[in-house]
């Protein structure tokens, strides 16, 4: 399917539920909630699936869109990639699907899947040009969060020419960039400020500064007040240092086990060294999970590193 | 003089020194350096001049393009709005200045002034445009680094749709955004990464949070192991905190003072403050020295907020 074709496709029904994915993002509910608001320009019965997983911070956007029942007759998924992605509660097929990622599974009966693309947010806002025109301010500022959050405010690999042209119609369109880049990329809690101060200042270094290691204990919670809500993304913390090649992140759980998150260079394979505690993942992102306290899982992990390293 | 009188003023003469602000930012350098490896392609001879506070972030960009010698007939002045932003070491007037901001003060001879513009670079590449057509993907870097540094990697309140649109450019020429998004915005020395650690932990917070407050020490400044260069925006670190109006850095100096950097929204007045410690600037940011210990500088501080805040 195109975007022409989506756009009549969507033109020739009517009762929309839209869902987001598991653990919701900014791309997932932005392109949401954006679709959901030009269907209903368009005089359409449409609403958001009322994804348990969306976080406060997101919540302020998309309250006027959550259906409160889900008995509508057509279920679009947006930037779902696979089934095992639908939020949680819902099972079910989808009639279509809008998607960006490559690996779509293509589990719904209609799919328009534009993987070059580097958010969901892109796809929508040319289907919402096809279907109505110009987005509203307000579809420019969902559309606004939904690209800027999954390209790490343009400072991820995966932004392209594109992303800043339509990032530029969407500022000329109304949407709210100054306020929103605030409240996305600068804004932190008084918690999250305080642990990842505590990771920065404690920070490990090996071989040269190219191995780099955060432990974030049960006490550093505590000691700062951060819930699992302040904690996005700290796997990519220790990565910002200089030289470094291979970033961990190793978190104390209750009850005698760490979660570790590896990141690295493509030079250095993480999913090699995340599998030899029986944990996988990607070249550059891993995971696993080691039972011991943090002092002794980074010891398990530098020796395991030398080894992956040859 | 618009960029087409600017393009045929430069092509019609040879022999160009260019200089940069001091204390140079990525706007200056990338522009000045763009500029400069523009003309050259032109077969004049062109070189920067060797501004004594270029920092090494800056300095592998630029190396080739330094003079030796100023015996050049020409002087062209980027991105200094007045003659006391002149690098340290120059004195002289300048044949021609380029620049964007709006309080340019008009000191040279030819003047091609856009002050709408968010950086000096994007002035530049319509500069280059029109002077030799496409920038060559060197250049597209050189300008990329002008563009993304002087609008905070595109998080500050300056970004238009322009700016947006000439980065979309910039990276289709072949501008090298993703190796440089990595160097200016995520990467931090260890020493950096410890400073700020111990800066977003040890934050204060008065009045409800609206007000937070960072003390810099000389025992913060040594345990990190930061120098001068590791501090590039520290001023703007407490102002991250949710909720926060006013915020103050109060940065510890030898014999008993501190220098004070205070941002705040524009609800209150940074200026006003500061005047009462004989110090100045503007609505938002503003700065003055108090002859005080870091505690105490803090309490005078806190107390005056508190009157200024009517």
């Amino acid at each position: 399917m195109n975007v022409k074709e989506c756009a009549s496709w969507l033109r020739s029904r009517d009762s929309f539920l839209i869902l987001t994915h598991i653990r919701p993002d900014g791309d997932t509910i932005g392109s949401a909630a954006a679709l959901c608001s030009a269907l209903r320009r368009l005089g359409k019965n449409a609403a958001l699936y009322a994804n348990p997983g969306i976080t406060p911070k997101y919540m302020g956007y998309v309250e006027g869109y959550l259906a409160s029942e889900c008995d509508h007759e057509h279920i679009i998924a947006v930037d779902i990639a696979e089934k095992q992605l639908y939020p949680e509660g819902f099972s079910g097929d989808c009639e279509l699907c809008i998607d960006h990622h490559p690996t779509n599974s293509h589990y719904a009966g209609e799919l328009l899947l534009m993987g070059e693309k580097a958010s969901c947010g892109e796809i929508v806002f040319e289907l919402i040009k096809e279907l109505c025109g110009a987005p509203t301010p307000n579809e420019a500022s969902l559309l606004y969060i939904a690209l800027s959050t999954d390209c790490g405010g343009f400072r991820y690999a995966n932004v392209r020419a594109d992303t800043f042209h339509a990032a530029g119609e969407l500022l000329s369109l109304g949407a709210d960039v100054q306020g929103l880049n605030f409240r996305l990329f600068r804004q932190m809690s008084r918690e999250r400020l305080c642990l990842e101060g505590l990771i920065c200042s404690g920070l490990k270094y090996f071989k040269d500064g190219s191995v780099v290691a955060a432990t974030v204990t049960l006490d550093m919670m505590e000691l700062s007040g951060a819930t699992e809500n302040d904690c996005d993304d700290i796997a990519g913390i220790p990565g910002r240092a200089e030289g470094c090649i291979v970033s961990m992140v190793i978190r104390e759980l209750e009850n005698g086990k760490c979660k570790v998150s590896v990141r690295s260079k493509p030079e250095f394979d993480s999913a090699e060294l995340c599998a030899r505690f029986s944990g996988g993942g990607h070249k550059m992102a891993a995971g696993c999970t080691i039972y011991a306290d943090p002092d002794e899982t980074l010891k398990m992990l530098v020796s395991a590193i030398d080894e992956v390293w040859e």
